[in-house]
């Protein structure tokens, strides 16, 4: 158990992260209510100025006609696929083996909602155009995750996502977006948000991961379909009285990290080139597509352990503060570059770096 | 439509308010988050020391072995009310037939449970002794509600809730706390927390209606029970990355306020005496048993919004922004006694009801 935590322990000790925006505190709150005037009012259940300009707001990003704000992706994602099958009378909707749904949400979908989901394709790659071919009528929803996180972030060409597209219209198969990592993405396809949007009936973006706020979710689409999910949000539980913590700082953290997913996305391009130079590491994908790469080990678990807590000794500059072991010889860890990548100078990294590799090189 | 909103336009414009304890905006959060160190780390899908606390500060004040935090009392009641029946194996439970979950949630409990509920009683008064010997052995669970809002805030006698618990357990039925205002009633029965909800399987509790914070509930009971609790807060999609907005607001004011219930049901019942001596007006019950209850008026719901906005003109107290017709000739309003009570004169509140009195007289 000691050793368990030797890694996180060493991790906490450090003064300098590289990737992500700083520590989850009750800062991040207090930012971000800074500016906010005393006598705001509260959204009241979902109405009120504070929600609905935000709504407005995101949903014109988007491209759609209208949006909802939800406490979570999980509840709004559920929300989505069930009034889709609903609306078709059939309750099959597609998805990646590793889809969130799937594997974090504890089997909400089929326990709240009966919806029984096809896995498409393998695990260890991306949905294809093919794959899509062999759904049959019955499907009311495909899911598509852009980027496919727990395969270290990838995406197909903008052509394919085109193609599911056109395809899924003319099956009569609603498209939904798992668009947690929306915003992440847009400076590898140059498109907007609203150009990748326009290809799905509706979508789903999360404002704690690259947007990095406290939590919080919108469902975008057609106004009957939103409308439509007030009612199930009520359902879940996530109508609350109050949610404009989250509105609060989803928006004021969207205005200070949406122009910098360029930046993210350059420094987790340089990053894994930085990865890829040491012994026994690679990255996943060994180029990113956007601010997010899992990071491979070729080395038993306790071994690599050991390795980066001698890093972090050294350095001062905490990597991870977990590991996750694949097979007795394989371990990873994922990375999202966000603000704090920035205040490292190349010849600091390319130093790190140097050590990580020779650590790497002596355990082996 | 203007007419409509003519008591709402009225009663914003007036500077002083009888109940409750201030308006629902950003200062409530602020100064709840006023003192609360910037480092201060957040709870992590339901884990860390300020989530944890909270939890266990709380399980200790209801006497239950634990307790869980959550987003919504919508959430927390229905995953109550499902693991209570899986457990049984039946998915039939009783309750009043005004409970919250049968007026106020988009049916949630049998769009997403598929749970039958049986309404007990009549919607005009509490359930009683005699109706729960009707529950046959179908039945998983019995929620009670204390005190039952939507007929104004009423409670039976200690005796019968001793009695009803002891029935219960005797028949294998569980029973279910719906304390969305317990804290409101500890003076009344003269009983703490721990002492009344010994007699419920699990209880739960609202944080945002006397407490008056931002949003949140807790649902407490055996170790068991509250694991299960967390697997479908999971699915519900209320296992948030970060849910200490609430609870920072929620333990702030229930440390501000827990001690001033006596105060607050002191005052409902001398407001209700005044309310009592008005012309064509009466309150349900006549004597409250907590900080709340139901002002009726014998007269058309446009009459008593021309009397009232009369009277917020005239002394610039704000009573009500919203007026329920029930008949053409009849229509009522909630009270809930807070802080603001406090701040006005016995002189003062004479006053005012001599002028509703009149007023009232003048309509008739």
């Amino acid at each position: 158990m000691a050793e368990k935590n030797a890694l996180l322990e060493a991790f906490r000790q450090t003064d300098y992260r590289i990737a992500g925006n700083g520590k989850r505190t009750i800062r991040v709150l207090k930012e971000a209510f800074r500016n906010i005037e005393d006598d705001t009012e509260s959204d009241i259940y979902g109405k009120g100025k504070i929600i609905e300009e935000f709504q407005n707001k995101i949903a014109t990003y988007l491209g759609k006609e209208t949006a909802v704000f939800f406490p979570s992706g999980t509840m709004a994602q559920q929300i989505a696929l069930r009034i889709w099958c609903d609306e078709k009378g059939s309750k099959k909707v597609a998805y990646h083996p590793l889809c969130h749904l799937e594997i974090h949400e504890q089997e909400g979908l089929k326990e709240l909602h009966h919806i029984e989901a096809i896995l498409l394709g393998d695990k260890e790659r991306l949905i294809e155009l093919e794959d899509i071919y062999e759904l049959d009528e019955t499907i009311s929803c495909l899911l598509l995750e852009l980027p496919q996180r727990e395969i270290g972030g990838q995406l197909p060409p903008y052509e394919t996502l085109e193609a599911i597209s056109a395809y899924c219209r003319k099956q009569g198969i609603k498209l939904h977006l798992d668009g947690a990592r929306l915003f992440e993405i847009l400076p590898y396809y140059q498109k907007s948000a609203a150009e990748i949007c326009q290809l799905f009936d509706s979508v789903y973006v999360s404002f704690y991961k690259g947007i990095d706020g406290i939590a919080g979710a919108i469902l975008a689409g057609p106004k009957a379909f939103t409308e439509q999910s007030k009612v199930w949000k009520r359902r879940h539980g996530g109508d609350l009285i109050s949610l404009y913590p989250y509105i609060v700082s989803s928006d004021y953290y969207f205005e200070q990290r949406i122009g910098k997913m360029g930046q993210y996305y350059e420094g987790a391009k340089a990053l894994a080139q930085l990865f890829n130079q040491c012994h026994g590491v690679s990255t996943r994908p060994v180029e990113p597509v956007s601010n997010m790469f899992h990071v491979h080990f070729s080395l038993p678990k306790e071994k690599v352990e050991a390795v980066l807590i001698e890093v972090y000794q050294a350095t001062n500059i905490g990597l991870t503060s977990y590991l996750v072991e694949t097979d007795e010889n394989h371990c990873y860890y994922e990375v999202s570059i966000g603000d704090l990548y920035s205040n490292f100078s190349r010849e600091a990294l390319v130093e790190l770096f140097q050590l990580l590799d020779e650590k790497m090189k002596a355990q082996a």
